[in-house]
This record gives structure tokens, C-alpha cells and sequence, in this order.
């Protein structure tokens, strides 16, 4: 009865591809596409909820819905999820609407990372205007880029090339652009294809060292390194002798500046001279550093940050520029820098629990950063709260007189054999000092050999046990142990340790602890009750948690618990370079960070008291040093001596 | 049997006002505030809706809902409206929860203002930092605005001054800040109150003449106002001839940009001479030009703009600052920049419908901008449609030999009396040459006195009615009529028009015409539907629409539907400097406006051809017209001649 039903069919063609597919009316953009196998991006599975798969068709078509608000009306821009093709039409795919746009980088710690660096190159080759696709030149390429045709800006240098560069390269650019936070800025604009130069440089700016990173952008992969000595070391060992010298000294707020920029320069040096990769080819960069760092890098000064109430100038910043600070890259493209939560809970920390992950899970867990501060950080992706408290440089060497940082000549572990020392030196060379890690090895060894008891106090001499005296002496300044001989020294005098430098050290490592207890206390919880505790810091990947726990430094947990990160700061400045979520998350971080300030905490200095002892006072906070103590005393040190 | 029930007091101080008010628990902190007479500004009326009513509250109270996502956790923000005082407290209301922050500005065209300039300063009374309120010094003053807390950003040169002029001020500083679209920056920081002296200054760049307006942007007041010819006129009259200027000669877009931002900066030097305002005072501008105006002045090429597609390089500007255009205001402000809709509807256009408000109304409205170009947008509230037509400068009186712009000595109004001629000239002078509405009313007159027929052709001399041959002429260069003779005319020669230019006017007037009908016919309207008609531009002031619709420029509609507005390009550019409604609705007005492209449409060629007679090859379309030459046939006019 009814006549018979002819399907016309339609031709529908994808661009850039040049894939056509003949369908029926009926399909969707996004279903056609899939069908063609052409790549349309849709999380949402095509109900029009995500407002990702958008694409610009030519032809006759019918939406199916009303675009979603945020698009441009009568500008072109529909859901390809609720368009449907009626007649034969050309649709063009733009980058962002690709699923490779959210393509996978690498396994980090915290799973995949989504490669968006917070600068790009995209090469586009953009269609022609025409009188009824008459977008201006702007406009045209925020299109490509899959963003609002009104989000895209450009500063007037690159404005004012932009008209010539399209035409004279025919409409093949590669656009350097700021596709994260907004505003979106297109920073160059250059003929032909060149995004396969593209790199960021990540920067830990340490008090005591500065590490840079050159990573690729296209790939996220790492391409090289280099460390260098803060050159603000010799205006002051730490962060309160730098802010010192910046009030002190007419210019030495200035110096301080210069300093570390000099530092950072020769760093970028170092990558480009390693790698082969011009400088103007480093389009983005990411900076994170302790509070007092961040300030002086940008010339502001940190005064205020050393007097109650330890405030800082800026917490945040955004839209710095390279030719601001006279980094030597790019010169128009955006510096990241971590926010930092307080005067001396850094954006270093920020980056620290940005690496660490802890943020993001359910389960607890503390982050230790050591370093010539120490700062502590407890939560889960709920809660977070953050202190600090000043461990002084004794932990890189500092205080010390024959301590050093870690570098070549020092001692940086320690081990007693049947009661006498075995040391292992950085670099083939004969020891100079002591470092760190040695330091605590050292201090615990020498407890745990009853060389001090738990005061600090040196009782060898008074102890028949130990018997060889030479290791052990007293002069004007008090006791003193003997660690290397002259003759064992390279320098030709002996490395020792003062009975004081130990009491110091225990200073030390009671504010750490006392830190950590009192967020653990504020928080209703116990050690116990932690999933994991990372320690972060150059300084902690030497770090011995056993003779760290002996010592009384980290809390006595479960030894599988522990999880050194390394530098986890340049490593959240990584991670914030390369990708939008982890700049996002290291916001959230920043905003959902609760500061306690210790110098006016009363539970501190209770808890710090408490922990003025090796390991503190309260043995059965550390069981396990309590049963190592019990089972020496069950079988007590043989005679002791130097073993070659 | 129950224990007598006692109402605990407790007491709420409000800061910074100092009031106190006792009350027991239960009221919320916006209920206490309303019942002190502090003011709270609560739009949504206390239901947690809109979130404006943040403030700090410093002692014991509880949360009535959990804080807005958009609220920085942690950082003492909470809805007054969802606060309810526990105990004795100190409420602090920042200036961004006040009513007054929506302060009502003055009645324009469209209603009430809202007083939010793009750039203004706030003088700001800090609470010291302490211990319990550590933020840092940049978060404290975007607590002080109600701004959130990572919402503020500050240049660099800024930032390193703000912890110094902070506490050297006692914490009572100005702040200049830009408040309007994100990101909010903070670009100055004075010590004291100087928000007594701030301005703005909003410019309307024409082809012909650049206008400056001073502005209060404490109260939204006009100071004062200053025009110029724009000094881009020797390099050509129209846009046209600017934009061949500046692709002919090597520095040919260098020295329109130059010229044009001389013109600027003797307005300004004029703005200031006459106000006594400093210009370190004027915090922040606003431009309206057409496209090329825009492109020429940022000194990006406009040479796209003249060729098929008539693509430009920008439509939309953000982030302007003062020195990369060498303004000489404030240098770190910005300039808003209103924006394009296409190569030939350009930012003045977006100005002309924000100052006419048709973008706001359901009733639908035509917008005439009659200049060197013609522009035309009709629609309502729901959908806006715009296009061009190259008028040519023969509005302005260009390619007319006596042709001029409306300055002394110009014949601006010409009616016959009896046959003759009678005019008005600008200033206190003899006649030097016609300018637009002179040549409009001349043309006019001439038809309905029979002098040229409706295809524009002196039919005089054919004419035995006409009989006064003195006025009339024939050379090489064919007909012309003298409206001067050599006496009464300021130069010595005579003040004439030849049949030749009459024609060109008629093109022109058909163009603009065409332009109309083909907006109307795509609305599938008529101009009978019209609510409104407005003309724009400075020419436009001086038209006389009786005239205009006996030649056939404007519809022939009544008479009370025609509303002039003057020069609706500075009046938009001074809303968006003013209103951040306004500035919003700059933004909507562009984005909904759909542009017709009428050089590649049939339709127009048509209605063009139709109306290059007068006043219109269907005379049905103008029945007032066809009235009064009715009635002039019964009532034919007598001898004509100059009536002094």
C-alpha cells in the first residue's frame, strides 16, 4: 500500500583525513565518524554531556540539541554527538576533539599523566577563509585549536604577524600556544611544521642546590639534567642567613637575585649545551622552591617571612614571563610557579605532595620533606595539614665542623662492625667531612655502641667496654670522636665530631619528630594508624630509616612503610609542567593545605622536650630500638676497632 | 518542672564600622548585621544562593551549610547568611560585601548603571597579620575586595612593593585594581586614601574624527571632552584608501599608527590641560573604532580587510596595556578594546548597539550608523543581524568638489522656500562647501523641486517651471547648480553641485538603503515591524529624516520611530569602560550577532538597483513621499530664488 521507502543516501567527509563514508540519513556526525573510523574524541559516549567532540560541518546537517552555552553561536562549532548530517557534508576535525589530544604519556608515580604541558606547539593546517567561513585570522586558529573562538589571545608582536606568516606558509603553522590556565595565549606563530621542537625545562630551586630538568613536550620524555650549587650559598648556609643578608645589605636583595638566576642560567646552559636544543625551542618552564627561594628569584623580598607572623609577600603567581626574571628561553612564554601554602610550607612542598600522590588516595599518609628546613605535610585527598619546623642545616652538613654537603670526599654512610666504624665515601676519594646521612648514621651508630647515651652525652671514657681511647679526646671545647685519622683524612687532619655538634644534631631531629607528632595528634591519630610515610628531599635518598628510627628522627614504623622519593619538588614541578591535572591538583593542594604554625604551639614544645633523647623519652614510642637494645644487652659488642 | 531557660548574650562587633550588637543565639550573622543597620549586601535574601555576603568571622560560630565550592577552604570566608555566632565574635565585611559595591551610577539610555569600572582603586583599611591570620600580603588584600584568595595577581613591579608600602602606610593603603574580567590584577599600591582621584578616558577612533571622554570613575561623571580630526586624513579620506596606504609604502602602516595615536595623545593632553586631572590618575581606557580604525592604531596591517573574504586579523582584544600602544595614561592599567564583529562591522558598531540597548529589548529595532561606511544591524533581545556598505565618503563630503566635513563654513541644512533655496552654516561664516546633511537636504530639496528628475538628472533647463537660469549650468564637465554665487561665498568662487555628484550620492544612498531592506527581507519582516530606528554617528545628529526619506537613505517609517543617539560609538565604549554588565554585554552583543556578507549577494544587487532612483523605483515603498508630491501637484510651487 505505502510506496516503497528509498534511503538516499549522503556523503559525508572528514578533514583533515580526507576519509569520506556514504550513509543514509540518520547517524550522527560522531557516529558516521566512528564508523569511518575517523578519531573523534567522546568521553561521554555521544549524549552530548561533555562537550568534547566538537567539529565544524559544511553542508546541511540538523542539530539534534541546542549547542551547549559555552560555544559560539552562528560561528560554526557543533556537537558532532548532536549533529545530523541531511545532505553531503565536509567535517573538519579539529585537534582538540581528538582522542590523541588526551593521548597517555608515561607511567609516573600516581598512574598516567595526560600530556598538556602549560605551553604547546601544534602544527594546524587551517582551511582558507571564504566569504561564508569568514572567521578573522585569530579566530581561525582558536577554532583549530578546538577552543572558543573568543578564548584565543595574542600580545601584539605576535598580532601583528600573524596575517602574513598564514598566507606566506599557505596556511601550514605550527602555533606556540598557552592552552592551560586561562587567558589562552597563542605566543608564536611559525611557518611550516616545527613541533617536533618543542621542550620545558622544570626547576627545583633548592637553598643548598638547584636541579633543572629539559623534558620534551611532545612526548614528556626526559631529555637530560644538570645540578649546581645555589651561588647564594655564600651570602648564607640557610634561608634565615639569606633573608638577613637581603635586609642587611643595601643591594642584597639584589645579589641574592642575581645569584640564583646566575645559577639557573648556567643550569639552562648546561641542558642546551648537553642536548643540542635551542633555547627558543624551550617554550614552557616550572619553578618550585621553598618560600624564601621563590621570593628571591623574582626579587621580592622575603623580610617579612622571619618575624611572627612569618608571612610572605605572594602565596601565588601566575603569568610570569622569562623576561621578567631574565630566564634565557623563549622569551614570551609563562613561567609556572608552585604555589606555596606558607613562609616556610613552600611551593616545594606543594610539589612535593604533588609527586608523592599522597593527596589523591584514600588512605593516610605523612610526607617528610628533610632538608636545611623540614616540613611536614599529613592527609589523604580529604584533608591535608602542613608545618614546619627549622632543622637547621645540620642535616646537609652545616653546624658541623667537619660536616659538608654531600658531594665528593664525604662520609655518607656510617656502620659499626664489632663496635668500630666502616664508612663509605662519596666519589673515589679519601674522606673530608661528613654529610647528612653520614651524620645521622654516625649519631645513632654511636648510641647504639654506647659511645653516647641518650642525652647525647659522650660516656665512652667512663664506660670500661670501650677501651680505645684513641678514637676519643677532650680539649678546650669539650669531647670529641674520632672518625678518620690523619693519616686516613684527605686533609691531613682528622675528621671528628664534637660531643656538642651531636647534642645539636639531636636538636635537630627532636623539632622533626615533635613536627610529625603533633600533626599526628592534631589529626586524633597515631603512627600507627599511617599507610605510608615518604620522605622526600636530595638529602633523603641516603637517608637510613633503620638508624634514622634509632636515632629517634623518623617515627619507628614498620620499615616497608617508608618510601623515599627523592627530589619529589622537581618532580612536582615536573609533573605541573606536562600536564593541566596536575596543575590543577597542585591548586587544590595549595587550597586545601591547613598551616599549623609550631613556634606557637604549646603541644610543640612539648613534644619537642619529649624527643630531646636518643631515641626520647618515651622508649615504647620505639619499639623497635627498645628490642634491638634488649637483644644487645643479651649479647653485648665485642672489643672495637677500625676495620680497613 | 524544667529549669528556668536563660538566654545566653553573646555580642557581635562588626568591622570596620565598630558597631555592637548583643543578641542571644540563633539569628545568623546576616540577621544580627541587618538588625545593627550594617550593611550586608544579601541579593539572594539570606537563602546561601548567591554568594555575596562573605565575610570574616573571628571567634566561635557554626556553619549552617558547607561553604560555596568557589570559597578558598581554610582561609576564614564564610556567607554571612550561613553563620550563626556561637559565642562573642568580630565579623569583618570587606568592601565586596557591601550594597554599595552595586552602587547605582546614573540612568543612560538603557536604565540604571552599575558603578563596576574595568580598572578602579579601593582604598582599603588591613588587618595586621597575625599568628591565627597568616595569609600573605597579596591574599589579604583579595580578601579585603572579596575577591577569592588566589584570584588576585599582581605584576612583579607591584609585588615587590607591596610588603613595604603596607606596613610603612600603617595598613592603610589605595589599591588600583582591574576587577573586571579575569585574571583581576592588582596594579598599584598607594599609601593612604587616593581614590578621590581616579579616571578613565573612553575614545571613539573614527575614519574622520577621533573623540575623547573623561571620566569619574568614583561617580561615573563626564570631566570633560575633547575631539580631533583623526591625523590619519592626508594619508586618505576612507578606510579604503588608508588600508592601500599602508600596503603601498614601506612604512605606510607605521605611519598610520603613528598618526592615529597622535591624534589620541593630544586629546588626552586636552582631557588633562582642561580637567587638571593627572595623567598617572587616568587608571583605565576604552576604545570603539571600525575594524581598520582598530588594526591601524595597534599598528597590526588591515590589509586583509580589503580583499575578499574581508577577513581581519583580530576581532577580539583582551589585556591591552597602555604602553604597548604608547598611551600616555597610567602604563601597567588596561584598555578595553570593544570588539569586531567582522572586517567592516567593526568594535564602534558593538558600541552603537550597547549604547542603543536594541540587544536588550524584544521588540525589534534597526541601528544605522551612518559615517564614511554604513553599517546596519537590525534584531532584538534574541538574535542580532549585521551587515556593511561602502557609503564611500560622500556622507562626509568627500567626492563632492565642494563637498566637507561638517566644520565652519560648512552648509549643513539646506531648504527651499518658494522655490529657493534658504541654508544654514556651521559657525559664524560664509559658505565654503556642503558637508553630508547639507548635501542630503540639497538633493532632497532639488527633487522635490523638480530640478532633477528621480534618476537624479538636472532636468531644469527642460523645464519651463524652472526659469531662473542663473542658478544653473553646463560645462565639460556636464550640469552642475549653483547654491552660492561668488558673493555670498567665502571663497570667491562659487558653491555648486554637479549632476555627476548628485549621482554619486544617489549610489551611496542606495547602498545604504539596500542594505536595510536586504536585513528586513532576511527577517522575513518589514519595516513597518520595526519598534525603532536609530542613527548613530556624528553626521547622523545633524540629519534630517524628512529629508533623508524623501531622498530615499531611510525607510519611510514614521517619524517618532526615528531616534537619533548621537555618537552611540564613545557613548557604548563609555558604558563597557564603566559597567561590567555592560562590558558583558559587549561580549553577548558580539557573539550573537550574525554578519551578512552583502558584496557576494544577490539580493543586494537587486534592492541596490531598485533604490538608485529617488527616492525608490517602487514608490509604493515610501507613501509619504508619494504624498507630498501629490499634494505638490495640486499645489504647484511658484518662482524661485535666493530668499536672504
Amino acid at each position: 500500500m505505502s510506496g516503497k521507502k528509498v534511503d538516499r543516501l549522503i556523503k559525508v567527509s572528514f578533514e583533515p583525513e580526507a576519509v569520506e563514508k556514504e550513509t543514509s540519513i540518520g547517524p550522527t556526525v560522531l557516529e558516521v565518524a566512528q564508523r569511518a573510523k575517523v578519531d573523534i574524541y567522546s568521553p561521554c559516549g555521544g549524549q552530548g554531556l561533555c562537550g568534547r567532540c566538537l567539529v565544524h560541518v559544511d553542508g546541511d546537517f540538523e542539530r539534534l540539541a541546542p549547542p551547549p552555552p559555552h560555544l559560539d553561536r552562528e560561528l560554526g562549532y557543533v556537537l558532532a554527538c548532536k549533529s545530523r548530517p541531511t545532505g553531503d557534508v565536509t567535517v573538519t576535525v579539529p585537534p582538540g576533539s581528538r582522542t590523541d589530544a588526551a593521548q597517555i604519556l608515561e607511567e609516573s608515580r600516581e598512574g598516567l599523566v595526560e600530556l598538556s604541558p602549560i605551553v604547546r606547539k601544534v602544527y594546524m593546517e587551517l582551511s582558507e577563509p571564504t566569504v561564508s567561513d569568514n572567521l578573522c585570522d585569530l579566530m581561525r586558529i582558536a577554532r583549530h585549536l578546538g577552543l572558543g573562538l573568543a578564548e584565543l589571545r595574542a600580545p601584539l608582536p605576535v598580532l601583528r604577524g600573524i596575517s602574513e606568516t598564514l598566507r606566506n606558509a599557505d596556511w601550514k603553522v605550527t602555533g606556540t600556544a598557552s592552552l592551560g590556565p586561562k587567558p589562552h595565549r597563542l605566543i608564536r606563530l611559525e611557518p611550516g611544521d616545527t613541533s617536533g621542537r618543542q621542550y620545558g625545562v622544570a626547576l627545583d630551586i633548592g637553598t643548598t642546590t638547584v636541579v633543572g630538568k629539559l623534558i620534551s613536550l611532545q612526548d614528556g620524555s626526559n631529555i637530560t639534567s644538570a645540578a649546581r650549587e645555589n651561588a647564594q650559598i655564600p651570602f648564607g648556609e640557610d634561608v634565615i642567613a639569606r633573608i638577613n643578608h637581603a635586609n642587611e645589605n643595601e643591594d642584597g636583595l639584589e645579589q641574592l637575585m642575581l645569584a640564583v638566576r646566575g645559577t639557573i642560567d648556567e643550569i639552562i646552559q648546561e641542558l642546551v649545551d648537553e642536548s643540542g636544543v635551542d633555547r627558543d625551542d624551550i617554550i614552557a618552564a616550572s619553578i618550585a622552591g621553598n618560600t624564601v627561594m621563590e621570593h628571591l628569584y623574582l626579587g621580592v623580598s622575603p623580610s617579612t617571612i622571619r618575624l611572627e607572623p612569618y608571612v610572605s609577600t605572594f602565596c601565588r603567581l601566575a603569568g610570569l614571563k622569562p623576561m621578567e626574571v631574565d630566564m634565557p628561553i623563549f622569551p614570551q612564554t609563562n613561567i609556572l610557579v608552585m604555589p606555596s601554602r606558607a613562609g616556610f610550607v613552600g611551593g616545594d612542598i606543594t610539589a612535593d605532595v604533588l609527586a608523592c600522590g599522597m593527596h589523591k588516595r584514600d588512605e593516610i599518609a605523612l610526607m617528610i620533606d628533610v632538608g636545611t628546613n623540614g616540613e611536614v605535610v599529613l592527609g589523604n585527598k580529604e584533608w591535608l595539614m602542613a608545618c614546619s619546623c627549622s632543622a637547621g642545616p645540620a642535616f646537609e652538613g652545616g653546624e658541623v665542623l667537619h660536616g659538608m654537603r654531600a658531594s665528593r670526599g664525604a662520609i655518607e654512610r656510617v656502620h659499626f662492625v664489632d663496635g668500630s666504624p666502616e664508612y663509605q665515601i662519596i666519589g673515589d676519594a679519601k674522606p673530608v667531612g661528613i654529610c647528612g646521612s653520614g651524620l645521622i648514621d654516625l649519631a645513632a651508630e654511636m648510641f647504639f655502641n654506647e659511645i653516647i647515651d641518650r642525652g647525647g652525652n659522650i660516656i665512652a671514657d667512663t664506660d670500661p667496654r670501650v677501651t680505645l681511647f684513641d678514637t676519643l679526646f677532650e680539649d678546650a671545647y669539650g669531647k670529641g670522636y674520632i672518625l678518620a685519622d690523619e693519616e686516613e683524612s684527605g686533609t691531613g687532619e682528622p675528621v671528628f665530631i664534637m660531643e656538642s655538634e651531636i647534642k645539636n644534631l639531636i636538636r635537630t631531629k627532636a623539632a622533626m619528630y615533635a613536627a610529625c607528632s603533633v600533626l599526628v595528634n592534631q589529626a586524633g591519630i597515631t603512627f600507627d594508624d599511617l599507610d605510608r610515610i615518604y620522605i622526600s628531599g636530595g638529602f633523603g635518598r641516603y637517608l637510613d630509616s633503620r638508624k634514622s628510627r634509632m636515632l629517634g628522627l623518623l617515627p619507628d614504623v614498620e620499615e616497608w612503610k617508608y618510601e623515599f622519593i627523592g627530589n619529589g619538588s622537581l618532580e612536582g614541578a615536573r609533573l605541573a609542567l606536562l600536564s593541566n591535572v596536575a596543575r590543577s591538583e597542585s591548586h587544590a593542594i595549595f587550597e586545601n593545605m591547613t598551616y599549623i604554625e609550631l613556634s606557637v604551639s604549646a603541644a610543640f614544645m612539648d613534644e619537642f622536650t619529649s624527643a630531646m633523647f636518643i631515641p626520647h623519652t618515651d622508649l615504647e614510642r620505639f619499639p623497635s630500638v627498645q628490642e634491638a637494645l634488649q637483644s644487645k644487652e643479651a649479647d653485648p659488642p665485642g672489643p672495637r676497632g677500625k676495620v680497613d
